[in-house]
């Protein structure tokens, strides 16, 4: 049966985001260029730009499958009952923040590429994030909220929406500064030491805010 | 009185020095490319690779200006009584760590191109920090050590000296995340609030380890 017009569409559409995908994750954001990428996906360089508006929407739907990606491993990390590495905390939801922010680290250290790729991305003035990429960000910090209501109770679902946020961009310093060793080399099992000791003392500062 | 060959040399990497340190406080590392260098400092693009080895020692040698930038700054926090910015604590010590990151954050904002190349700035393989530079980033953990020692004094030298780097790690996660507004858009006197925050849960959930 012969293809519709938008069938083909469909199908140039996931080709490039495929062959774009695997650019990235061997070579990182800087190597995308519109025309290796048309080569990969084997299409006319004008063809990208009748399935997609720019480079960028492309893009867009790499980091979406990276965030899918992150997504699957933080549920894995946020259900585990033990861990392997031999950092734990004897306290239930701190155990669990742990878990999330090593299995965090974990991830970076293994597809640097394509994690680094969620962060160089800029978009152009004016430009806007999709919507579908914002909510699948969301499901992300839903992971962290869940220990940090445990910790928190009293707060607003607003304010632990932005603690959540807050908490993940810390660890997010501490993985990219130590993976880079931007400020020293540091060994792999020391910076998932240190990546537990400052959540533990993130979420122990946190617990009791009336004895500040 | 004519100039010797080694005043000339040293007169023209000045030049190039400040050049390139106009360019990338501007426009970021990004822009940096020998031929525009060589035209802003008024030598032939052959003289750069006179004066210095590479662009890369050029680009350590701004490198260092900004972290001297940032040590004054941080210098000022350090020493600084009372902050202007309405977010504070009653102990001496997590006031202080928080007008460092507030310092810091003040300056990633104030300096954003100059601030990332710091960060951005990758080196090839097998090359080496000039020891300089490596000792100026030293320089600017002592302002963190400081107050850290006072609320962990049981750690060694060489623990305290991590512990800063983690904690700076931490804070420079929440500071470019929250100025690139990566995770949704923020007012800058709520991502002071929210460095603030994580600072004081860090110091507090560190003071006493024992109940943990």
């Amino acid at each position: 049966m012969p293809q519709t017009v938008g069938e083909r569409r469909e199908q140039l559409k996931a080709a490039l985001i495929d062959a774009a995908e695997a650019i990235i994750a061997r070579d990182g954001l800087v190597a995308l260029r519109a025309r290796d990428l048309a080569a990969a996906a084997g299409c006319a360089l004008g063809a990208i730009y009748n399935a997609f508006e720019d480079l960028d929407s492309i893009v867009f739907a790499v980091n979406m499958r990276t965030l899918a990606l992150i997504d699957h491993n933080l549920h894995g990390a946020s259900r585990r009952e033990s861990t392997t590495w031999g950092v734990n905390s004897a306290d239930p939801d701190i155990a669990r923040l742990i878990r999330l922010a090593v299995a965090y680290l974990d991830f970076a250290a293994k597809h640097g590429p394509r994690w680094r790729a969620l962060f160089e991305h800029r978009l152009r003035d004016g430009q806007a994030v999709p919507p579908w990429y914002a909510a699948e960000l969301n499901r992300i910090f839903l992971f962290v909220e869940e220990p940090l209501r445990a910790i928190r109770p009293q707060l607003a679902a607003a304010e632990l929406a932005q603690l959540a946020r807050v908490l993940f961009s810390a660890v997010h310093g501490i993985v990219s500064l130590g993976l880079e060793e931007k400020l020293g080399e540091i060994e792999p099992h020391r910076l998932r030491e240190q990546t537990a000791a400052i959540v533990t003392a993130i979420a122990r500062g946190l617990r009791d805010p009336a004895s500040a």
